[in-house]
């Protein structure tokens, strides 16, 4: 069911209407970010009703304990969480004494507007209390261009009457998790100053874990002209200053909020106050002008190498760009060690950081969309990590390295055994995530050392993962989850056994690509490289010959099996209707299994082999994963099943603006963000990369008139347009390339056009 | 690895050693308890040392919050927990203003004596310091005759020196548990009385899951003679009296503390002061001695019927009446809102008070010890509890009962998925129980009303959990967990699969003997007859013909398939040293599976099959539950393994005497503490009663001289005997009766002789 609270609009986020009953849902959608830091979007002003105060900064987390109850063996120790961070986002209001509050204020001329093109929130209504009528204008943006600075501007203009307006920035510290367990607070006040620079310095509660804690400065400066008055006052964690106008008639008055931010990630604790103090003043020494035009000419930068656009389709093309741009706000390479959180700056659940969303569905969108630096960091990320792949494998007394499902350090840190040591399948996907990029950008520096370092930790845990059946004569898995965690503790999942020996054949080939000091540290033995060919050619891949399809486990095919159609669509989402122990025993999929591995070895099946499983699995499939809709997409166009594939491209990219899954409310999905992309660019214009090839088949969805896109592509940025009719691809940047365009191998100089076929 | 803390000894725990390093060991070792309070064994003076604290009110628990992290539909929203109740152990004492405390003083001549004939705990020791000595003697015991009561008496003699003795008996309801989360408190503080009767009214916190707020009271009156000086004092749930004398050489005073302890359970709070003042008046009238002589006459009555003597084995003699004490002081069938906890009043692990234990390990033996009355108690507490059966069963969208895996009420109240919602063979063993109590005492009341009503119920769930695989052409079990807690959700567990076909068999067998008031209610439709004979016709029982054994699950052969003997000894137990994913894919059975089905039913299979089966799990079985080693004795027994039967016994009667498992410290293992008395009537003993027939096939362990003991059947009172050469059977009471001894048939009159065979 479709809620929708912001108007259709090709760069915007807008709406005209003040919605009170869904306060929570347009602070999601309208939250900003810069990488480095983010916030909900909360109202300056406060706002008395119901609302999700949110403020987060990237890899400031805290290791929430998880051993109550039956904790066992191998169990993760603690539940990483994003906390909530010093909110300095208000700058409360009164006029006349009244304090303007828009939970229960008669307004009128409401606007709000998060421009997506240059990344600022505006805001501005006219506040309306007896004869007196105040215009109240916002802007506020997490500057694109110098990573630590957040701007926020009020102007306040009367427009009957008289007014006394008092502005009142401020930054409380004093804040919680929605999620907490236990109404704990896990910020200590360390330092506050109160003046004309305040700030306040806290720091996150011990943990019994050893996990770092974080040290975080916030300090603000205001800049305003002609005051009456301006004091300052402070509290337990908190900081405020109180600025005081009398207007008349057509006077303004215009309040600007500087605010820096710093944490021990980057600055020591004790030199927080100094650099905190020499960001703002270099800040307003430029000016607030001046950091507007560097924020929008970095966002302009970003735009000229990722936009979609979208004709004759209002509601896509507004979709795919919000997409874009909450996944560049939530990451944009700057940082190898941060990654791209499932919630990013817009909420908190999900805890962790990381999740296998990054590679198996973020990095295939950035390879594309931006230069290859931002991936590579994506990948260094994980090799950064690899010393808590091996504490996690070791955990689970296995050899070698296991990337975590969910971790900020490279360390597990989600909290359910089914999901931490079963859904081991990820690790295959950071295998992939390395042949990915290698492929993709042709580069094999990172392949060479730090890739062929995580290949053979990764397989060094599959080749011991695995076990022998003498019985079967073959090597299994047993006791795993795969991408459908509708089930769990299943055996011989088709997907993570393919994945897995796909993983130990890609190892032994680059073995030879791997420098030679890093290889004899590796010190891979003729032993090792012998039981690893044995896995790939004895591995166990369950199969259906009367079916002729892949089968997703062992005993997959004696469930009751019926397709959704069977479904009471009053029990949908079955994951908001049923028991887990229902879902669990049921054939019904939650997103792309067996399906997924078809997706990423897509040159290794036939056509017939992909058009088999997709008929047998997609009807029992109920998508409930955010992630589900993308991948569907894609074979569903590489199988000519072009409605389908459109809708499930609706699903994806409109999944937050449309709130399909109503609990957009909690954050914005922003791990599936690059489903629409890739629904787009994979689905409608088949590219693919495999085998150092790029080659296109695309067609243009009927309600369409075209769609055009550009990609990065080994130094190359092209342009692809496709309409109705024709598809032409255009070299923008870099040398002549060659291209398959339907099945037709052509050298692109400048521009190459087909007919659709 | 054995840890003897106290003395061989054929009634007593005893040790005239203070074990400072092992406190909480002792502490668990002379726990006492009347089955409705009961305490760890606590120092009345106090202990500053490390110690567990423990009083324990049966029935009065909290549903602690387990709603955190990743709660999904049908996962229980609480975990029930046994909780510390007011302190009213101490007697605190100071000589001449030295605080007695064993932790740092020193003491000689000390002695502890658990008297199990008399359930009464003594301990003695002279205090030593500097010039003075004073002897020290301690007499506790909680009334077998009057449950509310207990009675607990100092006394000291000065040895040497002169002595000011302050006797401090006190209250403290200031407790908490040790596995409380965020060290919470779960009790408020209603009413404080000091004076002669000084007494502690409190309540259990509030909960958000609608479950009853306990209210206690607690009250103390202090009987002495010739004292100084008395006064009273209290605090913040605490009271407190302070009784002083001054004593030359050869003097003594003696103080006698009566509590009195009521719930609201059995009485209203606002009665609960009045009532448990005439309980202490009463007391105090009778006096200890004929209170102490009462409570003994109680014990004696208990003994009479249930004592095992074991001829030329102190330590078996020791282990066996240890078991029957403290299961006689966990339980004896005075209430049926109560049931056999896993820790009794020893300690507040596991949470819950009920498990499958008591049907499937505790009531076999009940039937057999103590009148039918007490095993009738225990079917007619799950009968109480059959609505929180069906609300277990609707949580999972399934139809009929589902009895739980642990509760207080009927409402399952364990904390993990793969227990609560997939170790569902324990609603069979409901059934179960209801066949071994009809089948043993002769007597169909219970079975056509309330035992009807369970059986039709648990039958409908089962209809409803079972599906049919129209691939295989049967019925199906998927998702379960067997009573193997090292494997879960797995499919087609060959136990749960054949107790659920049994269960529906048994219930149709049933169905003409339910009372017709009930079989109307029940409206059992021929629709559902017919499906549930279909569901009996074609029930799946994995099954291997080459290996001629019962599979335990669909792909438990495709394990690496090793033996105990593979383990390197340094790993064991399994579950301290393994990751819980390993122990998962392991082949390892942490206790009888396939064999618990063949225990149960017995009669059903020939004694190859129990052969071939025991003789491919024992060798793969771990035994790391301690409900294993009673099944795998009594099997042993069956099939002449004699040695190894008596290996069984001795693990599991000493099993914490010896603190076998090394974690006696946090309490008894109260559920298996009919294990040892299983081993030897059903297994050494041999005796069966399948089909309204009792027999038995004796031998004598090769170190004992002879053992004989008591049981009740069908109103006689049976006293067997058995020596290395021969086997008597006596009739103590009740009339002839017929029995099968080594397959031979005979009536019993008066005794029946046999040499054994």
């Amino acid at each position: 069911m479709i809620k929708r609270l912001f108007d259709v609009d090709p760069w915007g986020v807008s709406s005209t209407k003040l919605d009170r009953a869904d306060k929570r849902l347009q602070e999601s959608l309208t939250a900003i970010g810069n990488g480095y830091m983010g916030m909900r979007g909360n109202f300056e002003e406060g706002y008395s009703g119901d609302s999700h105060l949110g403020t987060y900064l990237a890899g400031v987390w805290y290791p929430d304990k998880t051993r109550v109850g039956w904790w066992k063996n191998g169990y993760p120790e603690y539940f990483g969480k994003v906390i909530n961070a010093t909110n300095f986002i208000p700058i409360e209001i009164t006029v006349n004494d009244h304090k303007v509050d828009l939970a229960i204020d008669e307004v009128k001329d409401y606007k709000i507007d998060l421009d997506m093109k240059k990344g600022i929130l505006n805001r501005s209504y006219t506040w309306v209390k007896g004869e007196i009528e105040v215009r109240f204008t916002f802007k506020r943006f997490v500057s694109a261009a110098l990573k630590e600075l957040a701007v926020i501007e009020v102007t306040g203009e009367v427009l009957k009457g008289t007014a006394t307006i008092v502005f009142s920035p401020k930054m409380d510290g004093n804040v919680v998790n929605e999620d907490s367990n236990y109404e704990e607070n896990f910020w200590l006040e360390m330092n506050r100053v109160s003046g004309e620079k305040s700030s306040l310095t806290t720091k996150t509660i011990e943990n019994p874990f050893g996990v770092e804690q974080f040290t975080v400065t916030t300090m603000m400066e205001t800049v305003m002209e002609n005051y009456e008055e301006r004091t300052f006052s402070e509290g337990f964690m908190l900081v405020e200053e109180n600025i005081t106008y009398t207007l008349a008639v057509g006077e303004k008055a215009k309040v600007t909020k500087f605010v820096s931010v710093l944490t021990s990630r980057d600055v020591q604790p004790e030199d927080q106050l100094t650099k905190a103090a020499e960001i703002l003043d270099q800040a307003i020494a430029l000016g607030e002008e001046e950091l507007e035009a560097q924020h929008v000419a970095a966002w302009q930068e970003r735009w000229h190498k990722a936009d979609v656009v979208i004709e004759g389709d209002a509601e896509s093309q507004q979709g795919i760009r919000f997409n874009i741009f909450q996944l560049f706000s939530t990451y944009y390479g700057e940082d190898n060690r941060l990654n791209v959180g499932p919630k990013g700056f817009t909420g908190e659940k999900y805890g962790g950081a990381t999740y296998w969303d990054t590679e198996a569905f973020i990095l295939p969108m950035y390879l594309a969309v931006a230069d290859e630096t931002v991936s590579e960091q994506l990948l260094t990320y994980r090799h950064n990590q690899l010393s808590g792949a091996f504490h996690n494998a070791k955990q689970q007394g296995l050899q070698g390295a296991l990337y975590p499902m969910v971790t900020f350090n490279g360390i597990e840190s989600h909290n359910e055994w089914e999901i931490t040591f079963e859904e081991i399948h990820r690790n295959s996907t950071i295998a992939y995530a390395i042949y990915n990029y290698t492929n993709y950008t042709g580069d094999e520096s990172f392949l060479k050392t730090k890739g062929i370092e995580m290949l053979v930790s990764i397989s060094r845990f599959w080749a011991d993962r695995v076990h022998y059946s003498k019985r079967n004569e073959c090597y299994m898995i047993h006791g795993v989850t795969g991408p459908n965690e509708y089930e769990n503790n299943i055996n011989n999942n088709w997907y993570t056994n393919t994945m897995a020996a796909w993983t130990l054949r890609y190892t032994l080939g680059s073995l030879e690509k791997g420098s030679s000091a890093i290889m004899n540290e590796l010190d891979v033995t003729a032993e090792e490289k012998a039981k690893w060919t044995d896995i790939v050619q004895k591995m166990y891949y369950p199969r259906d010959e009367e079916l002729n399809v892949f089968v997703q486990h062992d005993t997959f095919l004696d469930k009751e099996l019926l397709t959704t159609n069977d479904l009471d669509p009053s029990e949908r989402p079955i994951n908001q209707h049923w028991s887990w122990d229902k879902i669990l025993r049921s054939c019904f999929i939650k997103q792309a299994d067996v399906l997924q591995g078809i997706y990423y070895l897509n040159n290794e099946y036939t056509i017939e082999e992909k058009e088999a499983n997709y008929n047998f699995y997609e009807p029992m499939t109920v998508h409930e994963s955010s992630l589900s809709a993308s991948i569907h997409a894609i074979l569903a166009a590489e199988l000519g099943k072009t409605e389908k594939a459109v809708e499930f491209y609706s699903r994806t990219a409109r999944l937050d603006l449309d709130n399909y899954n109503n609990d957009t409310e909690d954050g914005l999905h922003i791990t599936s963000m690059s489903g629409g992309w890739l629904a787009i660019v994979q689905g409608f214009a088949g590219m693919r990369t495999f085998d150092n090839k790029l080659s296109f088949k695309p067609f243009c969805p009927k309600n369409w008139t075209g769609y055009n896109f550009m990609i990065k592509y080994r130094k190359r940025l092209l342009h692809i347009s496709v309409t109705q009719e024709s598809v032409s691809v255009r070299l923008e940047e870099g040398e002549a390339i060659n291209l398959t365009l339907f099945d037709q191998e052509m050298l692109l100089t400048d521009e190459v056009k087909s007919q659709l076929q």
